[in-house]
């Protein structure tokens, strides 16, 4: 009984490495299944689709990544400080910076991959759209069906937490920011993308520089 | 023959217009065969596979792309100028970025959809990697079997074009540029993935700004 009361949680954990890694449409609920060490019978007493899970996976993803979000943006006092001055909002998203980048280092020198961005990566594969042609889809093709704009609550969610990422920047750059701070989320997701697909992290070397402009103002 | 003689053709445009739209998992050769009009026993006639068709549909899409990006920063005069006076590079890059958005723009009009950038969708896409648990895979689960990295070449072809852009950008900023350049290719592949999450236009609107502010220099 202990190991089907984590059953969820391994699901939920399972997928998210399995997407980050992969994407959305490539993975099956029984692959999922499989990695987490559940039966695919159970798969639905925790979650109804891949889809509801998915969005789970999201929340929960972001839920993890806000925390270090919030932590380098704090206004609290360099660390090794006493006195507590508070760190200037361009150094605080420096230190947002370091942490983003170090995080890929991380996972490439453990992986010998660049995932990216476990949220970009879905917005890129979520936001793919139906044609008309779409009659000929999942059944004929033998396709798992699951791709498409089938979750807009998905896509809703991800639009909303990037947001949430431009506001955590306003909040340390200052009110009136907001337009900055989403180019600065755009350059973080646009860098990580890069790095993706060049399977390294050289490309990240280029993230705090052109961040740096991003926010020095005209 | 007249029919079957554009039929690779047909079947590279179809390829284009689907993985534009919905992605490279979610399409198939039965797919791209229907839209093409295009019997499927006739496609390997063409292409050895999906990734072979892929891998023209990338290059045929950057070449089109390609004229437009060297005419937008060509050092040619201002239009409507009979002196010729050559444009600065950061009027030129101006004129990139608003060809770009108009593009964008254009097709947000006439389909009610941001698809966004084919190059870096695929590479998001293209990017994603094998675990180890793939031996459950295509066959098993009754996928197709085509994501994952499998398509190196195409990943190294998408890694080349991004840096072409970087050069033809560092070609009208001026040599040792690069670096500055390459942020502007990963701020516009970033804006676009936040206008194709938002199925709409408005977050292209501070792409110009940004993109200024990055070749602003220090």
């Amino acid at each position: 009984m202990g190991r089907s009361s984590t059953a969820r949680d391994r699901l939920l954990s399972s997928a998210c490495e399995l997407m980050h890694t992969r994407g959305y449409a490539a993975i099956g609920v029984a692959e999922i299944c499989a990695r987490a060490d559940v039966r695919k019978g159970s798969f639905y007493h925790f979650f109804p689709s891949k889809q509801a899970l998915t969005a789970e996976v999201v929340n929960a993803h972001w839920q993890r990544q806000r925390i270090g979000w919030q932590t380098a943006l704090a206004a609290g006092a360099e660390s090794g400080s006493d006195r507590g001055v508070p760190l200037a909002g361009v150094k605080r998203l420096e230190r947002l910076v370091g942490w983003l980048v170090d995080g890929q280092r991380q996972a490439w020198e453990e992986t010998g991959r660049v995932d990216g961005c476990l949220l970009g990566n879905l917005a890129v594969e979520l936001s793919s759209q139906e044609l008309g042609s779409q009659e000929l889809g999942s059944q004929e093709l033998g396709g798992r069906g699951d791709g498409g704009d089938q979750e807009p609550g998905i896509r809703r969610r991800l639009g909303a937490i990037f947001e949430e990422q431009a506001a955590l920047i306003e909040s340390a750059l200052g009110e009136g920011t907001r337009d900055v701070a989403r180019t600065v989320v755009a350059q973080i997701e646009g860098a990580v993308l890069m790095s993706r697909l060049a399977g390294d992290i050289t490309p990240l070397a280029g993230l705090w520089p052109a961040v740096r402009r991003l926010v020095a103002g005209p």
